[in-house]
């Protein structure tokens, strides 16, 4: 249980070190303050999340507690958390919505692993490699289940349906994302229609259901929506600038991954528009749906991530939505809940893993 | 249009040929009514169905509609439109639940397929192997969360929340079995557990949203369910016992699959009750959680099947669940639906594909 508490601390307190360690004291000692707000609901979320697959006692259901317990960020939690905190505060279906938030994202990861064969995940073995894909697809399924059964259990209106369509919108961007592998030449609509629905759509979620849970007003919750959606898309695009610009230390995992996969991600779309002859060359190297990732590619690309000015573009469209995210909360009363979503937003684009 | 109309009465059909060449000439009449009761009704759920993952466009979407095309009993659906008929007959929900069965039915197919490594159903090559694991993957997640989907905009009471405690019943099972696989000592009670969850819960809610979708009160609901649920189980032990008895040009995939898959069926494990060296030569033979079945292993389970009266006694278990499953409809008022659902129960330990 302790060490749970500290992981979850751990998460805010990654963000208030890289402010720290950029000069932003003000924004460091603001998440100062959110770590205690939150401190009790995400121990709580941490201590649930624990006992989710503990008694299944089958391969699939280890799987789902393998990458459970590999901790992970918990941004989607504490969305839902700091949303509930906007009403009367984090209730018990509050702690059932950030439990299945959690619960959600880790069945995609399970089964995004299986299809991308991924062996690596939070700085660990995949679940895959540990237990195997038909364990894996099973635990994916599994906590799909778990989760929704969870959600209707709740009895809030109008959040299960909710949910339904997102997880559609999930599995949708899904079938794009596999569609669109190894297609070098594809659109920055694609790219943001596939974000929308393979991120942007469960952090509008957890903003929406953690309102719902807090009994915060529809025109609010819409309010919450809207920032939930900015922020999974800034998160989503910072997450793609980590791929080549990252600290494998740091982030878990290997460099240029999404790059060997074949996912053209807006960092590479950026890339490819500034160096038009880089995408004859990705395509000449392209095996199947993946692209290998010779030496000359990756200086290649790395010349125009730093001197074509790509990573610092896509950092100041994330930091643009970002603050476009912080001010949708305007119309709420200020509150300690709305200033520690907005310095979230303000986090997100400096975060490093 | 017009195959699919026939592929639909091809399902009552061949029920009736199964009757007819048994000399059950009353049974196969009364099947010939029923087939012209539900024509119409199975028209349109083919009609649905063609179009379900039409528009898609993504090799997820081709796997879907690859394997729905392929056809298959639509026993499901059968059962939603008989039960509906109980009451005020096949309405829009009615249609919107028999398709949304089969949905997820196939769903569940297009994961077992990769999860078992399956390169042969319905006569013809799986999804995975035209179109890969992943599509398959993405396809059954995408056909899930479509059919709940379609399930919860019918706006039918109860029978979204059923349908998701159905889907955790399903998963578990499947979870289940996974692990028993290649595990020859275990137990009927295991077995039956995992059917029930496996294919008899599906049968269940197809009875129950049926009854639903067409106004039938409560306690008859309930008894549509039970009817459901002993179908179910029967339905499944006759599929098992076809892996090893059936016709492969009939029931589209080899002998001795489950055998080879580390699957332990009612069959098998009374084989192995009946001839106890059988398990320790099963064990010897198993690699991994794979059962390697060497001639010698298909004649001595031959024998115990055929000689050793293992096919003859699971059909008898399965006559008698289907003849409580018709008993138990007797509370209903008498009405052609109720007497066609009899029919299916007393027809099924009668099929051979």
């Amino acid at each position: 249980m302790v060490s749970k508490d500290v992981k979850a601390d751990d998460v805010v307190a990654t963000l208030g070190d890289v402010c720290a360690a950029r000069g932003l004291d003000a924004l460091t000692a603001r998440l100062a303050a959110l770590q205690t707000l939150l401190a009790g609901d995400l121990a709580e979320v941490e201590a649930a999340l624990a006992v989710v697959a503990k008694n299944g006692g089958t391969p699939a259901h280890e799987s789902a507690r393998h990458l459970l317990e590999l901790g992970g960020k918990r941004l989607r939690p504490i969305c839902v958390a700091l949303a509930s905190h906007v009403g009367s505060g984090f209730t018990p279906a509050a702690l059932t919505f950030a439990v299945a938030v959690e619960m959600i994202h880790n069945a995609t990861l399970l089964h995004d692993d299986v299809v991308d064969l991924g062996d690596r995940r939070r700085g660990a073995d995949t679940a895959r490699v540990v237990y195997g894909n038909a364990a894996s697809i099973f635990g994916g399924d599994w906590l799909l289940a778990e989760a929704l059964c969870r959600v209707q259990a709740a009895g809030v209106e109008g959040v299960l349906d909710r949910m339904l369509v997102v997880v559609r919108e999930m599995v949708t961007a899904e079938t794009l994302q596999l569609a669109a592998r190894g297609r070098v030449r594809t659109s920055t609509s694609e790219y943001f229609k596939i974000v929308q629905g393979k991120t942007a759509s469960l952090f509008q979620w957890a903003m929406f259901a953690g309102g719902r849970a807090g009994g915060v007003g529809t025109r609010e919750c819409e309010a919450l929506e809207s920032y939930g959606g900015m922020l999974g898309l800034a998160f989503q695009i910072v997450d793609d600038v980590l791929d080549f610009a990252g600290d494998p230390e740091a982030t878990g995992k290997d460099l240029l991954t999404d790059l060997r996969e074949g996912k053209m991600t807006y960092p590479l779309l950026l890339a490819v528009e500034r160096d038009p002859g880089l995408a004859d060359e990705l395509e000449a190297n392209c095996r199947g749906d993946e692209v290998s990732v010779t030496p000359e590619i990756a200086r290649r690309i790395g010349r125009v991530m730093s001197e074509g000015g790509v990573v610092q573009d896509c950092l100041a469209l994330a930091t643009r939505m970002c603050r476009d995210a912080a001010q949708s909360l305007e119309i709420l009363p200020a509150s300690q809940a709305r200033s520690a979503l907005q310095d979230v937003a303000l986090a997100t684009p400096l975060r490093r893993k």
